[in-house]
């Protein structure tokens, strides 16, 4: 049976959560993932049975956290080592990222910049390889690059995204307001500080009159 | 009846993408709502619904798009014109949104940053007034902001919402890596990239296998 797609985001991000919590033997219950996701305890608790898992996971006090983290791994196929990643477009919010300590530790390996001005490529200083935008389709390839995250001005967004296709890229984080259309087999996350701040000021709304 | 959060967040976001549409006029069908915004239609059609609105909205053919936006602004309350922001934290993450371009033609202005440091507060040029950060407590009830862009760095992360809670701050993007918790009343959305990253692989897991 397939995961649908919302509950396999819900239980990646859970076992991310699993894996930041600090005791990861003693058992969680469902309250308690209720209150460390901020999703409904009965959501969880249909998500985790997709995973199809053996009884090992759950106890009477609750899961337990190392297996329910393995067995979200197991079913999501995120049993390779780690993801590579890159960053095209390297203006204020694209060079943040080369500052970013949160990789460390996570599923995901930043290794590469791109910017199309060969100068800002050849100032920046950065732990990691940066290169002009041309050598994208030499460069991605070879280091087995198949994330981006695109921070590129709003005019170049569309084209970019499709020239990231074509080297072999599969997920696109967007941080450009531009909406992106893709080729099939490729997925885009927006992050958008308006839709943000949108979603913040519809909860306070609705908030405020109950 | 009270209109449930994640609907209010729905409506907040369809609402800010009828008003980007070009054609302000001809009706849009559940379809053609559903292709913009990624949803199922009968969940657009139930969250619609909640608005209680007269039928002027609908017609054989589709909604009104301008008097469903109106609609939603009228349920949520956004009939106020334009809710105030600042960004607090001025790196390279937090100087990004000093010159993003799209608060324009949103319901949000940014009017002020800060940073605890006073001389990358003088250095930076920006078009809005930047301070530093012990003037909070002063200027954001002056200019009346009620949310903040958080981008300060982790280990100043949950000092620094506590003390924008307590200077009136209602909503906070958070874009630090740091879990926050804040006081009744007080709302925080979490942006993050390795979020982004792992809905990305969770969702190219599922769809690889079906």
């Amino acid at each position: 049976m397939g995961i649908p797609k919302p509950a396999a985001e819900r239980l990646a991000r859970l076992m991310q959560l699993l894996e930041q919590r600090k005791d990861r033997e003693s058992p969680v219950s469902s309250a308690e993932l209720e209150y460390i996701t901020g999703w409904p305890s009965h959501t969880i608790r249909k998500d985790i049975s997709f995973l199809a898992a053996g009884n090992d996971i759950s106890t009477p006090a609750g899961y337990n956290p190392a297996r329910l983290a393995q067995a979200i791994n197991g079913a999501l196929g995120f049993a390779r080592a780690t993801h590579n990643c890159c960053v095209v477009g390297l203006g204020r919010m694209g060079s943040a990222f080369l500052e970013y300590g949160g990789f460390h530790d996570s599923l995901f390996t930043l290794c590469a910049g791109f910017d199309s001005n060969v100068n800002r490529v050849e100032i920046l200083r950065a732990d990691i390889p940066l290169y002009p935008a041309f050598k994208m389709k030499e460069i991605i390839p070879r280091l087995d690059i198949t994330y981006a995250l695109l921070a590129v001005p709003p005019d170049q967004a569309r084209q970019t995204a499709l020239r990231l296709a074509e080297c072999g890229i599969r997920g696109i984080v967007n941080f450009t307001p531009v909406m992106l259309s893709v080729p099939p087999g490729v997925e885009v996350e927006q992050v958008s500080v308006l839709d943000a701040l949108g979603a913040l000021a519809a909860r306070l709304a609705v908030g405020d009159k109950t």
